[in-house]
């Protein structure tokens, strides 16, 4: 078979600073797909993209032609209007969980086809996977089914949408362009693009604990995924997001869950309530129930409903008790003052080294490990008094989470003011 | 075995502007001649260093540890001073043939490892395997022995030499990362450093025919070379020479073995004798030869003697009669007037189009294919009267090899100025 360019002519054009036309950029993702363009033209082109960058256009024809490398999911036969919610992952990002069920209460069908964890971040899957049980993989008529029937789906994203930003993003992962803005949003909003969704919410983490460190680059990643979805008529909105401390008081697999079940009982932390409302607010905008209130369906039982029912119809157990894990240990306030650092980063290492997350992704998780905590930042605590609680089923974990808190939590002496709140920002197409 | 750095680190440290450290550097050219370091990462590592450069202490380093990767020739038991000579690759670029026996006549050891043509540039072992018998393939053993009995040896560089940069010039061919000075210039001096000279002359060629079409790149790109001989302990000098035009009247195999004999013979073309000489002067000079007159040695046939011992060592027959092309076809001035362009590309794609050259290592050459040239830039012209012949043995191939030359050949009925002459800079350690 004859091929419509040659790699190294395509490589050569964007190291040269050139902007890809269309029809190069179908071509080489769709070659590299079939193996045509080998990892290592795709590495350098990676490469060159990441130090030249992409156009708008380019960027949505690259996306594009990631899309059409795999299947692509159609919910158009609903009855409803669907909307669905990324982040770009936290430490204490349990958001997903009441946030589904709350919005699929008004009408709106939440598709939402998550990940696991890697590294510091938690994954969806893997906070559910604590609920007994409670099963991840369905098929896209079981999805259509339990869409039509509970209204929310949280369930594992299947391996025939976006192939090739699959393996692109593994290759990324090797050769040093995984933070590349153009590869981020492209591989981002491909996959969601291809879950067929009407509109999208993006929630974008700034700080410590998040992908973006700076204010700046995730304003710019934001603005990329919203131009995105916006170019693939998908109706996209994004928050930047506080991540320079953990969201809510847990971190860990069930016990996010048992926080998440505290918020759609109408209680939990205030953080994770008004993030929970502020996404369901916009998911619900989008997709044009400006007169819903999603706060009342929080306190009314409504979004609880939604919950066990969407649990259920996935195997769940709504009712089981959680796991637990064998062993605690607290760390305690050395001072008397205010909570004024709790760093996302070192609570969320701490905790995947407590057994909550993964290094590599065909690691186990404990669903009991992860981190209580006591004090949030701007919070008085007396010396000997509990910053938090870990936990783990293997004790011989608490040393290196002990040493990965290091300088991660500061009580001081002196009043500071009380942190801002948690959206720090909002990008509409 | 645990390795002392992560690839990825490396990686991102040259994408992110940084300077790699010397065992930053050590290691990754080892780890990727091992296999540790795969492709897919050292071909993004290749377009971080096209991208951001690499300073002179970086390229050095590395250039060590290509040269570390592999075996190193010691020629310091001769009785005598070595010196080599390297060209970047031209139309019609015979010079090595009359060069290697002429520095030879005044006790200066030249050991030319040398390689084969590709695309439109010649390649020295082509040229001298027109002659029957000769032998391009010498041991260790039989190159020290000819440069102790006749002084010069013109012959294959052994794949013991610099394996990790064989390796990373086949990534880069296919990776879009050739052109990076850098990276040039570490491959060639790699190889050249490895073949134990102690001095070195670079023939930097400048213009269409030439790997570097401009002088800026060129002089920038000799610059670096010589930087690199100098902190290896070579003594190094680099002259930059026009490549805008063939070198001398014959481009292919055994016509330019025939020229270079004409040289050898106290004859030639003004060209090519000139830049044999200068590249002569430079050479003996390095080896501290300053009182030689390599003029007198070529008019009065002490560099024919040795080119004959020379020839005759590796079982060629300097009487012989060389192979001649089956087919000839003459291309003619269309108008009276002064060939004013006479296009080294051009007419190193035709002769390589007559069978001369090759597209691919594994392809053959015709010994006899090529073009004689009958008039040079500022030559005047009569229109009917033959610009050159063109030579193959295939006479299906004219028709594109006469493709190839349109736009190539220029006759003008304006008077230019002559050309000036054949060396247009010199840079020294």
């Amino acid at each position: 078979m004859t091929e419509a360019f040659d790699a190294v002519d395509v490589i050569r054009a964007k190291r040269d600073g050139a902007r890809l036309s269309p029809a190069q950029i179908d071509w080489v993702v769709d070659a590299y797909t079939r193996g045509v363009v080998a990892d290592e033209q795709m590495s350098a082109l990676a490469m060159a993209i990441f130090l030249n960058g992409m156009e708008r256009a380019e960027i949505s024809r690259w996306t594009e032609a990631m899309i059409r490398s795999g299947e692509r999911m159609d919910f158009s036969g609903l009855d409803r209007p669907t909307a669905d919610k990324h982040s770009t992952g936290g430490v204490g990002d349990k958001i997903t969980l009441p946030l589904a069920p709350l919005v699929a209460v008004f009408g709106v069908a939440v598709p939402q086809l998550s990940g696991r964890g890697l590294g510091h971040t938690g994954g969806t899957l893997d906070k559910l996977e604590a609920i007994p049980g409670w099963r991840a993989g369905l098929s896209n008529e079981e999805i259509l089914a339990q869409l039509g029937d509970v209204g929310a789906v949280i369930c594992a994203a299947g391996s025939g949408l976006a192939p090739a930003d699959k393996k692109l993003y593994a290759l990324r992962d090797t050769s040093a362009t995984v933070e590349s803005i153009p590869l981020i949003a492209s591989s981002i909003m491909s996959k969601k693009i291809a879950e067929g969704t009407g509109s999208l919410v993006l929630d974008v983490k700034v700080g410590t604990g998040a992908f973006m460190k700076d204010r700046h680059r995730a304003g710019e990643l934001a603005q990329t995924m919203v131009e995105l979805g916006t170019d693939a008529g998908v109706r996209t909105v994004a928050l930047l997001t506080d991540m320079s401390t953990p969201l809510g008081l847990t971190v860990g697999n069930a016990l996010e869950v048992r926080e998440s079940v505290e918020v759609l009982a109408g209680g939990g932390p205030a953080d994770v309530v008004e993030l929970t409302v502020a996404l369901a607010r916009e998911m619900l905008d989008a997709a044009g129930r400006r007169d819903a209130d999603p706060a009342a369906a929080l306190a009314d039982g409504r979004a609880m409903d939604v919950w066990r029912r969407m649990i259920a119809a996935q195997d769940g157990d709504p009712d089981a008790a959680l796991p637990v894990a064998r062993h605690t240990e607290q760390v305690l306030a050395d001072r008397d003052g205010v909570v004024t650092v709790l760093d996302a980063y070192a609570v969320g290492v701490a905790s995947w080294r407590l057994g909550a997350g993964r290094a590599r992704k065909e690691d186990p998780v404990q669903a009991g490990a992860g981190i209580e905590l006591h004090a949030k930042p701007g919070d008085r605590v007396r010396a000997g008094q509990p910053l938090m609680t870990l936990h783990t089923d293997t004790p011989e974990r608490f040393a290196r989470a002990q040493e990965a808190l290091e300088g991660g939590v500061t009580v001081s002496a002196q009043e500071t003011p009380r942190p801002h709140g948690i959206v720090l920002g909002r990008v509409a197409g």
